[in-house]
């Protein structure tokens, strides 16, 4: 068993991966509507002011401040109402000393207009007269030309994830198609002599295919585009073959490959034929998940999961996630919610390595506790019953019952 | 200003319109492999046990586990390897007292055969007999049938919403196929004779649409399928129209209605007429987003909104994303992620209202700290430079520099 010695800690093993993928990002130009949760490949620049003209925050009057100073209840600003600021066009009536213009919620204020009153700062003394009762600042409940963003502003960096406010923020300065990185395809492919499709009826000794749907889940999560290349038997030319073919089709592949050593090592190889530089990291320093294998094949990368659920949810929350956002050049992915909970049992770690727990969140006297659910990794339904996982870091002995833990939940 | 006198509280805001809604889900059969975040509306039964038979969960030898009962390194047992047990294939050997078949992760265990032993654990004496170091106990590295899953299991409860491994659980099983709640669509009307599409250039007076797509972003990131039905001006019988055209072709209904008094109290009126029981809120002890509107309409959710993008996003997060988890049946709706980080300036709040506070998250010696974006509500790009809303409870009477706050990430 060679690769003991050589297990590498999982950030490292990142780090591994990424400093050998290319930096460049593929892009593509598409409908700002469409492109929620899509990466920003360019920086769009705003090419005029926001707001275009100055914009009444308030219901109320448009007025010279001056002509306000010193109003109180008892002794009133007397102004007369010229007319209204229409909605969706600007006044054609200029503002003069003494005078006010009635104005709605985000109405151009008219020439000569530096302020607005609100309407319940003011009563109607005369069909055409208002008192004001108190005084505004020049400014006062006014959006200024280019309050918000600025001619030639940077509206958000390369690399943003975008937002439902920033879909909306951009539609503000007209910028209606935006360039993002493409989704990476990502290939998937399942292998085992016992594994068939989940549309089949299994003999004794075959079991259904776990792993396609459950990798599939976590590529799309990380914005990638799953395609699965079906189940392929455990034979070097037919693994290669169905390697190659996805990959060629692919920006990335996954090949969940059976735990036992003999696969494992037939991955690897198949792996090493598919470019250069190939494999890079052949076991990490986690539990589960160990034998996971990391390559980059002609600027590619390329991932070996041990075959069974519990790892693949692992690697794929170490490798594959943050893999897939550094392709689209994300430079803050979006993280899991993460609960504080109280342990409920002893957990014993070996220091060296990081370890996965899957756990069920309790509410127990108004607390969460984070109990283990315990089973073989080949088991999917000890990962279907749990919330969450908790991580033991790699310096650790273990957790005690009752200490405080994160919960990544999935 | 009679709703001065009528603000209700968030949460019994919320719970007034969910108690008004049908309790009935709108179903669909969708293929399992595209389920992801879907909710189930029917709990999926175990038709058999999962593993349907007995498995080594290891790399060596099928034995019975008495024949290595008192095996040690120095006292090992002798056992024949009469054969391999193929993969995906029931071996058609029975093994007896004395013998070892070889197996491999995942395989199945032969008739007679009741535990594995760990390849590590033994060594080849001759071509056909092995030394085990160790002895098992009966069932040591074996996945029992039913381990898993025992027939009539029920998988999943209703309410769920689908993960990655869900689906992996799902198609274990052979269930390719799953009841889910419908997505429901929701209508989407932007108001306002001030406002244009975004492909068009303004003139003075004119801005662009920035709610529709702010709150679609909203909508999709709740499960649901928003559905634009463009803008419309101030005007009774256009806003009616519309209204009605696009509530019946959705199963609820935004309405981005502009802040000004007198178009809030058209849209309450037009809200009115769509159906009954009609408004049920009108104001909402919430800053941004008082002026909020909520109501049923046969059966409809309709949301009307005051028309600033931050108002938007405060009444997405209260009342649309709730409101559209509800309908969809889902217990458990996803959780935003919240990061602690220490407030960097006081905020003073009123108490008897829930302040939400734009903050951008600065790193300052190894610490986050919340730094509030102050900007009025109608700027969009006060929300597209914050990473999240940092929440005043309706009893608090602000927040002090240096607390930590809880701030949920966008």
């Amino acid at each position: 068993m060679p690769e003991l010695f050589t297990v590498a800690p999982p950030h490292l093993a990142l780090q591994t991966l990424l400093d050998h993928l290319p930096r460049e990002v593929h892009t593509e130009t598409i409908a700002t509507a469409s492109a929620l949760d899509r990466v920003l490949a360019e920086s769009p620049i705003a090419a005029g002011p926001l707001p275009s003209f100055a914009r009444s925050t308030m219901d109320g009057y448009a007025v010279r401040a001056a002509d306000t100073f010193g109003a109180t209840e008892s002794l009133p600003a007397y102004l007369t109402v010229i007319g209204e600021s229409p909605m969706g066009r600007a006044p054609t009536i200029e503002l003069r000393s003494g005078q006010a213009l009635i104005i709605h919620t985000g109405g151009m204020l008219p020439i000569g207009a530096d302020a607005v009153v609100q309407i319940e700062r003011t009563q109607t003394s005369t069909a055409t007269e208002i008192e004001v009762m108190r005084a505004v600042a020049p400014g006062e409940n006014v959006l200024q030309i280019g309050e918000d963003v600025k001619p030639g502003d940077q509206l958000l960096p390369i690399g943003h994830r975008l937002r439902p406010q920033d879909l909306g923020g951009l539609m503000a300065m007209g910028i209606t198609r935006v360039v993002v990185a493409q989704r990476p395809r990502v290939g998937v492919l399942a292998t085992g002599d016992e594994v068939i499709d989940p549309q089949a009826d299994p003999q004794p000794g075959q079991v259904r295919d776990v792993n396609t749907d459950t990798i599939s889940g976590i590529i799309d999560r990380a914005g990638g585009i799953p395609q699965s290349g079906g189940i392929i038997r455990d034979n070097f030319d037919a693994l290669y073959a169905a390697a190659k073919r996805m990959i060629d089709q692919s920006e990335a592949l996954v090949l969940s490959a059976g735990s036992s050593v003999s696969v494992r090592d037939m991955t690897s190889d198949v792996i090493e034929k598919l470019g250069k530089p190939g494999v890079l990291v052949h076991g990490v320093s986690i539990k589960p998940g160990k034998p996971t294998i990391l390559a980059v094949c002609d600027g590619k990368p390329v991932f070996g999961l041990p075959g069974n659920p519990v790892s693949a949810m692992v690697v794929g929350d170490l490798f594959i996630t943050p893999t897939l956002w550094h392709m689209q050049g994300c430079d803050r992915p979006p993280v899991q919610h993460t609960v504080k909970a109280r342990l409920s049992h002893n957990i014993a770690s070996v220091p060296g390595r990081v370890d996965y727990i899957q756990v069920k969140l309790i509410e127990r006297d108004g607390e969460w506790w984070a109990e283990p659910v315990f089973g073989k990794s080949n088991l999917i339904y000890t990962l279907v019953k749990s919330d969450g996982m908790m991580i033991i870091p790699i310096d650790a002995n273990g957790v005690q019952a009752g200490e405080i833990v994160d919960v990544k939940m999935f």
